[in-house]
């Protein structure tokens, strides 16, 4: 069903509209960005994944405690009563050729470090288990300031992680992130094909184990 | 924190075993499933799993559409309109030994078939996509007559599905069931160890496609 205004445009209810808008008043987005949030922006690559069948990833609903809902007389179910809930893992997984991929999204407008504030306890816990179970855990990060994004693995949050625990610093240094992480180019479409960046992690991890066997 | 009633019993605020007793209502469960849903069984086997990190699953959220939040002074968000959403995966994934995990479950109470129309068309394209990149798709069925559980791989479900499509039957015979699909034994804790099941299902996979190369 679409519903057209008078003049002709379309009637979007599109709530990540709206999120959009909102957040688009205290952040500074150029053009190219169109005011998407890094959210829309995996969104958009996940959906041009499934379509050409390259990966199956999806982001996970939001988790909701729902105490009372009311079932109005030939219409839908309304749920008039619920509570948002701490995610107890990442909020994207899914599959790609035989790997189980596992991460977060995370944005920040420092232009110096990224903050480990940002991770919360229980989703390192999570993509530790992860790893553990050979899956691929890491997040993306982007920092607006810059326009550019990176995938910073699992291993490289975690010895931060645990020198934040030892007294260090609460952030990881940029020149860290440019040293040990894996930059998205940005591209026309979709705007962050973080795909092949992946397999370049893969590849590296799996180049990493190799080089250690030799050394034994 | 825990709170204990004048009889020293544990109070819960668990919303699932609400849901279980609502739903024991109309169903004879025997005493040694004592209510349970096959998604409290479910739950149940992956709480154990990731304590004793052997596996990685866990079920997806519900998902649901907000529509109107409320903010209270000095209180949580409260959710005062939202809707039910048709979820466009399977219910329930992760990573166990590098190997992408996804199912749903389905309980049927019927003794001779299992009905395909406890399938939605989304699930099966997402389960024929997921089988595309090399994950491992399937349902669990509970017979809730026998109090049975299978694990039924996505090519079983896949090849009743075309003949369904082909003016054949509409379900899956029991007798087949029994001969194509994995069952699980019910034991105390966890009630469903699926786990070593998969496993069975995977090895059984490996074997397969080796012996149709020979043949080649």
């Amino acid at each position: 069903m679409t519903i057209r205004y008078p003049n002709g445009k379309l009637y979007s209810p599109n709530p990540t509209v709206q999120k959009t808008a909102k957040k688009g008043k205290d952040k500074d987005y150029s053009f190219s960005n169109r005011g998407k949030t890094l959210e829309d922006e995996i969104n958009e690559a996940n959906d041009y994944y499934v379509k050409r069948r390259l990966a199956i990833i999806h982001k996970k609903p939001v988790p909701v405690q729902i105490v009372k809902v009311e079932y109005p007389s030939r219409s839908a179910a309304v749920i008039r009563e619920a509570y948002f809930r701490t995610p107890s893992t990442t909020d994207y997984n899914g599959v790609w050729n035989g790997h189980y991929i596992d991460f977060d999204a995370k944005e920040t407008a420092s232009k110096s470090s990224f903050p480990l504030k940002n991770i919360h306890v229980h989703q390192m816990t999570h993509m530790q288990q992860v790893t553990e179970q050979n899956g691929v855990a890491f997040i993306i990060v982007r920092f607006s300031a810059f326009e550019r994004y990176f995938i910073v693995p699992y291993d490289v949050l975690q010895k931060a992680w645990l020198a934040m625990e030892n007294g260090e610093r609460k952030s990881i240094p940029f020149s860290t992130i440019e040293k040990e992480a894996f930059e998205i180019p940005t591209s026309y479409y979709p705007r962050i094909d973080y795909l092949p960046i992946i397999q370049q992690l893969i590849e590296a991890k799996s180049h990493g184990s190799e080089s250690e066997e030799i050394v034994e």
